[in-house]
């Protein structure tokens, strides 16, 4: 009989119970699905899909041009045509070389600012950018300078390309944040999204040496070979995406890790707004 | 006569004065050399050369040791194994494949940190990372809690690879930070240098999917046919790059302008140490 306890006690412990989950990591019911009408999928030569959640709550009228381009195939067969080190890549048609769609809105209002700085997880430390920083409800980093709120520039936002002049761009003309963050465009640039997979197939294109970035030889461009919203694409074949809910015990967990790792790691108190982790999953087949 | 004059005026007003230069711009004088002791040019297959500027004076025993390596020609043959999209490049030789070169310092002190927050241009906003950060006399970006002092990790620094305890790595395995500034490796690996020119070789690199980021097949690495120490060229082909002193009117013209960019760009009052132009040349041909 103890032989035959000993005997269980040894199989309990080969085979263990999984081990708790950490205070930080997220739990199933953090996973929020991303519409299908906010999520772009931009599928460059090779097969390489970008994918890009939109921000329709805080640029609705580019975010309702980008949608119409996409439904219309507008993209397809355009280019990234910019990749500037350090910086950012740049892809779409220009008034130069396409058309405009008709029935977008040309001249959409700025769209700069969002309607204000309500974050469910504000960060500890401000930064050179803003007086106060945080993640918002639905995701997204925002700051503040105490009067106005704003979407943060940071590694993969997905941003309008204008000209020098501070007018809109309608959203044919996309760029994403490369290298080190953009924070000076915060306020000056209309944010409509991030890339949430893919963004390696941006990242690592070739850098042009031209000024600006701007690839000088037509060959070099890398071809979109097209552009579409989930929600236009047909169910057996849409991507599906969650990103994970911030305002809860366990983001809270993760960003007090952030801001201060445990030993031997040395932390500095706080974290910017750029390297806060807002993970996105493909969502798991069930 | 008159009519002399009036064709001598014409004749000036079509050979206009170059304009004066703008109050940010840096003049000759600004320009100093980097020692040849201190620039280090590692090649990449396909003549693709990195210029990595050293930091001697603020990690002494690990520069020792990469002199030691380069002139050894101990890093030939070697490659960039790793590639993390929006982390780091990693490359050189690693203990399970190379044996150590003799006679360098295995294990140096940790030098995270530096002797002195002493900038000669502070600026104006801190960040989430320290309570004050500058630019060194010598072209360095620093930054302090009040207390330690530090280089940053921002977007082509060069840090020193090591394991996942705080012992220190002997410089035989270095890495550069591709997108995001890497702030929070402040104080916790010793930085030895910055890249100051052919980034776009190490940046634009394909990302690997593996964890961490290391390539998993030996032909994904970016092979290193040299790595030498600019004082051991010949000569005839030595480079020799500048960087612009940061210690003048003219400097802090250009981060004032920064920090406070006139409209109708909006400015934000401050500009993060990593997106300081710390500006370096090739020296001009005379």
């Amino acid at each position: 009989m103890l032989s035959a306890i000993a005997l269980l006690a040894a199989a309990a412990a080969a085979t263990p119970p999984p081990p708790a989950p950490k205070a930080w990591e997220a739990v199933e019911a953090d996973w929020v699905a991303i519409p299908d009408d906010e999520l772009l999928v931009m599928t460059l030569a090779g097969d390489r899909r970008v994918f890009i959640r939109l921000a329709p709550r805080q640029a609705p009228v580019h975010v309702e041009n980008i949608r119409k381009m996409a439904r219309a195939g507008w993209w397809d067969g355009t280019s990234v045509y910019r990749v500037q080190d350090g910086w950012v890549a740049q892809w779409g048609g220009g008034a130069a070389d396409k058309a405009e769609l008709p029935g977008i809105v040309a001249q959409p209002p700025a769209e700069y600012d969002i309607a204000a700085f309500d974050p469910v997880h504000r960060l500890t430390r401000s930064d050179a950018y803003s007086t106060a920083s945080g993640v918002s409800a639905d995701g997204w980093p925002i700051a503040t300078d105490g009067k106005a709120a704003w979407l943060t520039h940071c590694y993969a936002s997905v941003g309008v390309a204008r000209g020098a002049d501070p007018d809109t761009g309608s959203g044919a003309e996309l760029f994403t944040v490369i290298g080190q963050a953009a924070r000076r465009l915060d306020r000056n640039y209309a944010m409509v999204g991030r890339i949430v997979a893919g963004m390696e197939y941006l990242s690592a294109l070739p850098r042009s040496s031209a000024e600006m970035g701007f690839y000088e030889k037509a060959q070099d461009r890398a071809p979109i070979l097209s552009v579409r919203l989930a929600a236009d694409m047909p169910a057996a074949t849409r991507p599906h995406y969650q990103y994970r809910a911030p305002g809860n015990a366990r983001f809270s967990a993760l960003i007090a890790r952030k801001e201060n790792p445990p030993p031997p790691t040395i932390g500095l108190g706080g974290a910017d707004i750029c390297d806060i982790p807002l993970e996105v999953r493909a969502t798991p087949v069930k």
